[in-house]
This record gives structure tokens, C-alpha cells and sequence, in this order.
């Protein structure tokens, strides 16, 4: 695996401008293009909007198709969307072209239970074409799912797995600030939640994943999400969050079988929140306590377990892969 | 990968026999035979001698290569030696024999650099025969190497790594007790070290693996081995320890390159211990720092993780494979 990878940036928000940085640098990985269907995007210099020198002489490109068929790249590192329902023509264009595909799309982590069909077809053509398909990220991909997964390889049994992870918003990207509900007021929080309109997509599909993989029988999946309020006001360089108005939020899953709760999943985020933490704790023999202080940090390590990846869905065999059954992800200088 | 696997335990010390149970109790394996050559074992009764009542009707066998032929085992599980001299004959009875094998033989973790000449021959009859070979186990095997690489891959970047276990040694078995020196004059001690017969077998093994999975540029390790001096007088199961004489083993090894340290392990086994803890802390961006509280259970998850290797070595393609180049090793129940 010493041959340079060709690298295919797609999506140029906060985490793709940093993958791209990341792979123009980075010994072993070639940035190839990258692509982007942002009319106001179309055309810029991707040194410059990536803080890349390396990236000298690349342009911002529109046409995924076009741009893949005279590229070839190896990889195809995708960052455009969360649903599997907005990036699934993406998806299809780069295994068509014959490109591994590691993506942020949080739906594509584990999309066996809640979107079997697109699982299928994407597993289908990346079998027909030879190549693989990762959905990866921090949340979901590691803090909250492969991170246990990994732990309970030392274990005689696990019976059950709790996860909580409280991360500080003020430390992300604007947009995950907003996403988290920061500013709003309560009722308000409450009505999009009602509209699902707040919520931290990939929680469901980390236990997924997780009741999968060590094959706990969960029977049913409840979530709650309600909102973190301030007792102070703040300000971040993106949101101001007055006392008693909304923080963050606290989005909870447990997945529950006949033995009672199985995995649960507790997660916070908002703005201002003074120790961030990821914990995994299995129940089981010997049990497992597990704690990285400080916590993972949400978007620098986005972008790196993304680019990360992008060797090992070379080395992977082909079809849809999920963080169990590919090579472990990890840095490689 | 519904098929159920057939077992054959090779190795029938405390280990071994822990996980003979292991085997015998778990969905999805069967245990098929069990093998030691210490004539004392041979013909007794697997179920007795593992506390297994799954296991009625089968007896210690003495004979590796006759029970590998008539048993037809998918895996062979190893718990006979920590040095690749001592067991390279069995491995290569295994693979002969069209098994895939997995063992708590420290050196086998990663035998590249300080055994390339058995790590070429084992890979290379692996792939003749079509089935792969792990050393595994927890250390070496995940707690200072494998859970290191994991945490890694969020990393934009990793500079070094530095990882520290403390062992409490009177909650493992009595020859761990015996290895790590309990209950000898300090004098006694150095005079072993000085031998060779002291020192953790693998502490230089899960150092090679870090370095070269991470692409760290080490030109020289260095080791240290001192004794852990205990202020009171212990008794344990298996030794008794006076005030001042030794409670146990500190063993360190740093690999060095033109920027400092880059891999720095800590290991301290002795009984007494008051607070295990495995640490490892990237320094990188962004830094992880991760803490298992408590520990890893030292006996019970070796065996776990041997256990949990059937799968994962099945599944592997064909030749010695490490930590890095298989799928994740997990608990599947």
C-alpha cells in the first residue's frame, strides 16, 4: 500500500475544507480535485479556500460525473450530506466510476435496519464495480460505537453497553451550533424537535451498529431529545445563548430486549459545557470503564478519522462496509 | 458467518483452560479437542479439568498433529509459549493441517522486526494453505498497542505515543505471580534480569507494532527492568512477600527517533498494586488522552480475546496477519 492515493474531495463545507487540507499535506494521499455543487464555490481556488498551498492550481469543480471520469481517483472523500436520501446519487456516480467512497454521511454508518434497500443497492453496485463504501465519523463512526466495539474484544461476555458523550458546541463548527439548537428559546426547541427538526443524526444508527455487532437481542429502540438550558448567558463566535435559553441539546437512545436495557446511548451537546467526556462503560465479564477525558474533538477529529480512512477502503474487500468488518482506521504517518 | 466453528484448545494451562470453557459455553464455536503434551494431562477429562460439563467426552490428547488430522478444526486456539522458538513447530503443524490459529504467543503479536525469518516462513505457509495466524492477547495484543492504534484513528495527526499499565499481579494466575519476581530479594531480581529471566515477554513486540503501524520513525529502543520494591509484607495465593522484597516487575521500553521519544511504554506488574489503570495518551492533534479505570483484567480478558479471535482469524484473509490487517476482534453473542 505504498503507492500515492489519488483523493477526490466532495463537499467543501467546515469538515470537507478541512479534509482536503488534511489529504494535501498528508504523505501517501494526493489531492486530486474537488467538487462541489455550491454555484457560489464553483470556480474557487482550492489552495486558497483550504488554507493549502499544495493544493496550488485546483479548482473548485460542479460536475461529480465529469470530474470523477477524468480523475479516477482512488478514493472519494464525501462530505455533503447527513441523510443517506440526499447523498445517495453521489454515492451511485462514485461507485460507478470505480472510486472507494468514505463518507461523513451519518445514515450511510450503519444503514442495514433503518435503510435496508439503500444498503442493498449500495452494496450491490460496490460489489458489481470492485470497490467499497464507508460511512465514517467521530459521531457516529468511533466515540459512541467502534470505540466499545473494540473494547469488548477483551471480554468474556458483554451484556450490556452505556455510552455518554458530552461535548462542548462552543468548541464546533457554526453549523453544528446551530444544528445542537443553541439560542433558541425552549418552546421553540420543542416545536422542531416536533417537526423533526433537531435531533443528532447517527445516534440510532451507532446502537444499531452496536447491537449488531455484539449481537445483544434489542427489541425496540426508544429516543428522547430535550433541550440543554443555560443558566448564564453566552457567546461564541457564532451563536448568543441567553440565561434560560436553549444550550444544546441532550438526545438519549436505548435499546431495550427482554433482559431489560441493552445499549444506551446518552449524548449532550450545547454550548458552554465544562468537561467534555466520551465514557463507554460494558457490563460483562470482565466489565469494561473506559473514559477519554476531555473528549473527542468533534470536527478536527471529523476530518481526520475521514481522511484517515481513506486507506483503508482500498484495503478493504468490496461492498458496503462498516467499521466491523474492514481493517481498524488509523493514523498512518 | 452462521457456521459453527470447531475448536481445537492446544495448550492446557490456566489460560488454556480458561479458554477450553470459554469455547465450550459459547454460541456459535464448538469445542472439538483439546491438546497438551504434558503427560500428566494426557487422557483426562477436558469437562473436569475445565469445570465444563459441555465438554463430557472429551479427553486431553497428547498427539497435536493426529488430533488436527482427525478433528478437522477451523481454528486452533494456542496457549502453549510466549517465545516463537518454543511453539513454531506447532504452528506450522496447524497450518499444515489447514486450520486458521490464534495464540497468546507474545512474540507471534508482531515477530517483523525481531523475527523475520519465522515471520516470513509462517506468512508464507499460511498462504500456501489458505488460512491466517494471530498472535493476540491483551498484553501484548490490545491494552499497550491494538486500543492505542484505535484511539489513533481520530487523529489529524500523532506525533507520539506514551502508554502506561499498572497490574495489580495478586489478582492473576500464579505463574504471572512467579514471572514478575514476587517475593525475591532485590538482589535476586537483578541477578535474573541480568539472565534474562525477568522481564515482560511482548513489551518490545507491542512497541515494534506501534511504531510501524503508525509510521513513527524509531532508530533505537531502549528497555529498563527494575523491581517494584514492597514497604509491607504481602501474601497472595501463590507467594508471600516480605517487606522489602520485591512485589513485582517495572519494565519500560522507548523507542527513540531524531525527534525524541516517539513510542514510550510503561509497564508495572506486582502484587499490591492499589489502583490498575491502563493509559494511553496520544500527543498529536488532537491529543486523546484515554484512561480504562481499573484496568484490564489481565487473565480472564486474555482468554477473552483468544476466544473472541475465532471469528475475526476465519474471516481474515490468509497469511500471519496483525492487529492492523484483520477485521476488529469484538464480543459477539
Amino acid at each position: 500500500m505504498s503507492a500515492l492515493l489519488r483523493i477526490v474531495q466532495l463537499g467543501l463545507g467546515p469538515i470537507g475544507r478541512e479534509s482536503a487540507r488534511l489529504v494535501a499535506r498528508r504523505a501517501g494521499l494526493r489531492l486530486v480535485g474537488a467538487v462541489d455543487n455550491d454555484p457560489a464555490l464553483e470556480g474557487r481556488d482550492v489552495a486558497e479556500l483550504t488554507g493549502s498551498p499544495e493544493a496550488a492550481g485546483l479548482k473548485v469543480e460542479s460536475d461529480l460525473e465529469e470530474a470523477l471520469s477524468r480523475l479516477k481517483p482512488d478514493v472519494v472523500l464525501q462530505t455533503t450530506g447527513s441523510r443517506l436520501s440526499s447523498v445517495m446519487d453521489q454515492i451511485e456516480s462514485v461507485i460507478a466510476a470505480k472510486a472507494n467512497l468514505a463518507s461523513t454521511s451519518e445514515e450511510l454508518f450503519y444503514p442495514y435496519r433503518r435503510h435496508p434497500k439503500e444498503a442493498k443497492r449500495i452494496n450491490a453496485m460496490a460489489l458489481q464495480h470492485g470497490v467499497s463504501v464507508l460511512g465514517t465519523g467521530v459521531n457516529p463512526g468511533f466515540a459512541m460505537d467502534t470505540l466499545a466495539l473494540c473494547l469488548s474484544g477483551v471480554c468474556r461476555e458483554v451484556r450490556s453497553v452505556t455510552i455518554r458523550r458530552v461535548v462542548d458546541a462552543a468548541t464546533r463548527r457554526g453549523p453544528l451550533q446551530k444544528k445542537v439548537g443553541a439560542g433558541l428559546e425552549p418552546d421553540e426547541f420543542r416545536r422542531r424537535v416536533a417537526r423533526r427538526e433537531l435531533g443528532h443524526v447517527g445516534l440510532v444508527e451507532s446502537l444499531d451498529l452496536l447491537a449488531a455487532a455484539l449481537g445483544l437481542p434489542v427489541e425496540n429502540v426508544e429516543e428522547t431529545i430535550e433541550p440543554v438550558i443555560s443558566e448564564v448567558a453566552l457567546q461564541t463566535e457564532y451563536v448568543s445563548v441567553a440565561a434560560g435559553q436553549v444550550a444544546g441539546i441532550h438526545h438519549t437512545a436505548v435499546g431495550r430486549g427482554a433482559g431489560g436495557n441493552l445499549v444506551s446511548l446518552d449524548l449532550k451537546m450545547y454550548v458552554g459545557a465544562p468537561a467534555p467526556f466520551d465514557e463507554v462503560v460494558l457490563v460483562g465479564d470482565p466489565p469494561v470503564s473506559n473514559r477519554v477525558e476531555g473528549g473527542i474533538a468533534g470536527d478536527a477529529a471529523t476530518a481526520g478519522i475521514l481522511v484517515n480512512a481513506a486507506w483503508a477502503v482500498c484495503e478493504a474487500e468490496p461492498g458496503l462496509r462498516t467499521a466491523i468488518d474492514m481493517p481498524l482506521i488509523r493514523w498512518r504517518g
